[in-house]
C-alpha cells in the first residue's frame, strides 16, 4: 500500500510537472502579461483566511513563516474597487434558501402593485423587508420617512442632487464632502455639466456664502472613519451615505436619523449586481422629485432585482432570529475582524504603512465593544514612498485607488477589504514579505472611474 | 332538479343584489371618484377582442350593438402610458418555459464573466440571444455592431447624448426630432440643464448651422410612421430609436444599419418591468463612452433581469423555429390586428375621430403584405373638438396624452393599444357609443411625465 502512494506521489508530481511546463510554454507564446481574471485559482502554504458561512472564518495556524509561500508571482491583484465577492461563500453555503423562481408573465407592467406609495415602482415585499432590517439592526429610523428605491445607491445620489437642486435660475448648487470624500462624486457630479448642481469640492474648505449640499459618508469611503456634517452652515442641505452603516463594518451606537439617508445591498448583503439600493427621505416632496428623477432616468427600477433583494433581505433578517446558528452580521463581522486582525498585523510587522485608528465602541445590535472594521483599508506609505499607489502597481502587482481621487495625497491607497479570499491571502503575503515584481503593470482605463 | 336550480338562480340573485346594494353605499360613503386599479373586472356582454397566446386572439361575433354592453360606468380607463400588459396572457399560457431560477450567491460582483467584451456588465447570455433574435427577424444588422445593455432604452438614450456631445467648451448641442416626437424626449435632454446637450425641438423647423444630433423614432412614438432623418447636414449626429420595429407593429421591409440603433424589450416581449434595453453601436469609442456614461450613472444593469432578458428571448427565438405553433411574433401580431381593425371600424362608424393611414408594405419576416398596426393610436378628434385630450377625459373618461406633449396640436391625443383586453374593449365602446360620463376626472401628478 505504501509502495502503491509512493509510485502514485511520483506520478502525480509527473503529470503535475508536465502541465507547468506545458501552461509556461503556453504563457510565453501567448506574451501574457498578466490578467487576475484569467488566472488559475491561488493555492497557498501560508496562514490564510477563508470565509466560510455556517462556522467562523477560519484561520489557519500551521505556519507563520512568509517566504513558505508558493503563489503566481505573475497575478495582478485588483483591489481598486469594492466588489464584495468575499459574501459569495457565505450565501452559498446557505443554499436555496435565498434562491428565487421568476415566471415568464411576471413584471410586464412598468407599476409596481403598490397603490398607495409615493414611489411607484418600489415592490411593496421589498418595502417591507427595508423596514424590518432597518429595525432589527437599529441602524437607521424608518418611521415618518418615505422609500424611494433605486438602480443602487449611486443612482439614488443624483436623484438627491436633482431633487435637492433648487430647479430657478440661480445658478448651480456647489456640492461638497469632507476629503477623503469618495472618488466617485465629483465625477457623477460633473459628468453632465449640470446648470442644477456642481462640484464644489472639499467641504472642509468650503467658505462660499451660497446655500450647498453636503454629502457625509459615515462609515467614510475611503478611510472608514465615522462623519458628521462639517460646514454646518444654515443654508445646508445634507445628504447622508450611509452604505456602510452595518454592523459587520463598524458599531451601530446610534439609530440615524437624518433627510436623506442613502443604502444598498451591494455593501449590505453583497449583491453589487442586483443594482438595488434605497433611500429613506423625510420630506415628502423631496421623495416625490427623487421618484420623478429615477423615472425620468430608467422609468422606475428592475422588479427582478427588486423581489431579489426583499428575498435576500428577509433571509438576513430571518437569521438574526436564529439561536442555533450564527447571524448573516455576526458571520460577516468575524470575517471582516479576521481580515482586519491580519492586516494590523502586517502593518506592525513591516512599517512600511500604516492603517488609520479607530475607536472601540459598544455596538447596540452585536452587544458588544469592537474597533471599525471597514469595507476598504485606507494604507498610508510610510519610509518616504511618495506615489503609494505607483509603489503597490510596480512591487507588488497590486491595483489600489490612489488618495488623489479622493482629495487627498498620493501617499494614499484605498484597498478593498471584499475581495475573495485568495486575492486577499496574495494581497496580504505580498506587503508583508520581501515580494518584488519586475514585470510592468498596465494599468486599464477604468483607472479614472471609481466605482463604489 | 329543475325546481333546485330555480330555487338556487333566485337566491343566488338575491345574495348578487344585496352586494351590489352593499358596494353602492359603500361607494357614496367613501365618496369614491374611481380609481381603475381599484375596481373588480370589467364584464362584457359586447363584441371584445381577447389576447390568448395559444390560438389567435379571438373576436366573439355575438351582437354588434353597442347600446347591450354592461359596464362599470365610474371605471377610469388610463390609455395615457404605453404599459404592455397586452402580453401578460401570452407569457402565462406559455406556462413555464421563460421562468428563471436564481440563487442566492449570484449576482454578487459588479461584473459580468465577460472578459472580452467593451461593455463590462453585459451578460454574455443576453449578448448572444440579442443577436440571435434581430439576425432571424431580420430587423437590425448586428454584425460589426458593439452591444451596450442600459436600464431600459430611456438610459440608453441619455448614454448616447453623453457619448456623442462634444465634451469641449463649444456650449450645448442641439437635439432635435421631427413632431411629433416622443413627449419624453424633451424632459430627459432637458432636466438637468445640462451644458453638453439641450433639446432643440422639432427638426424639421431646425435652421441651425451648427452640430446637432437628430433622434429619428422609426416606426415613431406617437403616430407609428416610419421615419427617415430630416435634418440631413452633414454635421448630423444620427441616433435611431427602433423600439417599435418589430413584426407584430410594422412590416420589416429592411435590415435597419444605422450608426446607433435603440431597442428595449418593454416593447419587443412586453417585459417592461425588467428595464432591459440594448444600443447596438457601430462606433467603438461610441460604445465605450455610453459604457462609461451607465457606469457612472448606475454602475451597470441588473444582472437578475439581464438573464430573465436572456430567457425570454431565447424563447421567443425558439419559437419561431417551431413549425407546429405560432410564433411570438405571430400571435403578437394577431392581436394588435384585431385591436386595429375594431379601432378601424369604430372610427369610421363614428366619424368623430380618424387615425392615421398607413400603407400596405411586405414583411420579409411574416412573408406577408399589411398595413402599419403601432402599439400607440394616434387619434385626431373631429367636428370641431379642439382639446382632444379634455373631451375623452371629461365626456368618456379615458386618459390619453395630448398631441401638445409630443410638440403637435392639441386636436390629436395618443392612445396606448397595449393594454388589457379588459381596458381596451371599454375604450373601444365608449368612444363608439353616445356613452357620456357626468363625473370631473381627476388627472394625476404624473401628467407631465411621458413614460414610454
Amino acid at each position: 500500500m505504501k509502495q502503491l502512494l509512493r509510485v502514485l506521489t511520483w506520478r502525480n508530481m509527473l503529470v503535475l510537472s508536465v502541465a507547468v511546463n506545458f501552461s509556461l510554454i503556453l504563457r510565453i507564446l501567448n506574451g501574457d502579461g498578466g490578467n487576475s481574471r484569467d488566472r488559475p485559482a491561488y493555492v497557498s502554504t501560508w496562514p490564510v483566511v477563508s470565509t466560510t458561512g455556517t462556522g467562523s472564518s477560519s484561520l489557519s495556524s500551521r505556519s507563520c513563516n512568509y517566504s513558505e509561500i508558493e503563489e503566481d508571482d505573475d497575478i495582478i491583484i485588483n483591489l481598486k474597487l469594492g466588489d464584495p465577492t468575499v459574501y459569495e461563500r457565505y450565501w452559498q453555503e446557505m443554499g436555496e434558501v435565498t434562491t428565487v423562481v421568476i415566471h415568464g408573465w411576471q413584471s410586464l407592467s412598468y407599476f409596481s402593485d403598490n397603490n398607495n406609495n409615493l414611489c411607484w415602482f418600489l415592490e411593496p415585499e421589498l418595502g417591507k423587508e427595508i423596514v424590518r432590517v432597518h429595525k432589527l439592526v437599529g441602524n437607521a429610523e424608518t418611521q415618518d420617512h418615505f422609500i424611494v428605491v433605486g438602480t443602487g445607491s449611486t443612482q439614488l445620489y443624483q436623484a438627491a442632487l436633482y431633487a435637492l437642486s433648487p430647479h430657478d435660475d440661480s445658478g448651480p448648487i456647489n456640492v461638497v464632502s469632507a476629503a477623503p470624500y469618495y472618488c466617485s462624486y465629483p465625477l457623477i457630479t460633473d459628468c453632465l455639466k449640470s446648470g442644477l448642481y456642481r462640484w464644489g469640492g472639499d467641504a472642509k474648505a468650503y467658505k462660499e456664502e451660497d446655500p450647498y449640499i453636503e454629502l457625509v459618508t459615515s462609515p467614510n469611503n475611503p478611510d472608514g472613519l465615522l462623519r458628521h456634517a462639517v460646514v454646518n452652515r444654515n443654508e445646508g442641505i445634507l445628504i447622508h451615505d450611509l452604505a456602510y452603516y452595518w454592523p459587520q463594518y463598524t458599531p451601530i451606537t446610534t439609530k440615524a436619523n437624518h433627510d436623506v439617508m442613502l443604502f444598498t445591498v451591494s455593501k449590505s448583503t453583497g449583491h453589487a449586481g442586483m443594482r438595488i439600493g434605497w433611500a429613506l427621505v423625510k420630506d415628502r416632496e423631496t421623495a416625490r422629485k427623487m421618484t420623478e428623477y429615477i423615472e425620468l432616468n430608467t422609468i422606475g427600477v428592475s422588479k427582478d432585482s427588486q423581489l431579489r433583494a426583499a428575498k435576500v433581505l428577509k433571509v438576513v433578517s430571518d437569521s438574526c432570529g436564529n439561536e442555533m446558528a450564527k447571524s448573516f452580521f455576526e458571520h460577516s463581522y468575524d470575517a471582516m475582524s479576521e481580515r482586519w486582525k491580519l492586516l494590523k498585523q502586517a502593518a506592525e510587522n513591516t512599517k512600511r504603512f500604516t492603517v488609520p485608528y479607530f475607536t472601540s465602541q459598544r455596538c447596540n445590535f452585536l452587544g458588544k465593544v469592537f474597533e471599525s472594521q471597514p469595507a476598504f483599508a485606507y494604507l498610508k506609505c510610510e519610509e518616504g514612498i511618495v506615489d503609494c499607489e505607483r509603489f503597490l502597481r510596480e512591487n507588488k502587482k497590486i491595483l489600489t485607488k490612489s488618495g488623489k481621487y479622493f482629495g487627498d495625497e498620493e501617499s494614499y491607497v484605498r484597498i478593498s477589504m471584499l475581495d475573495r479570499d485568495t486575492n486577499f491571502n496574495i494581497f496580504l503575503h505580498r506587503i508583508s514579505s520581501s515580494y518584488n515584481a519586475n514585470v510592468q503593470v498596465h494599468v486599464g482605463c477604468d483607472d479614472d472611474l471609481g466605482r463604489n
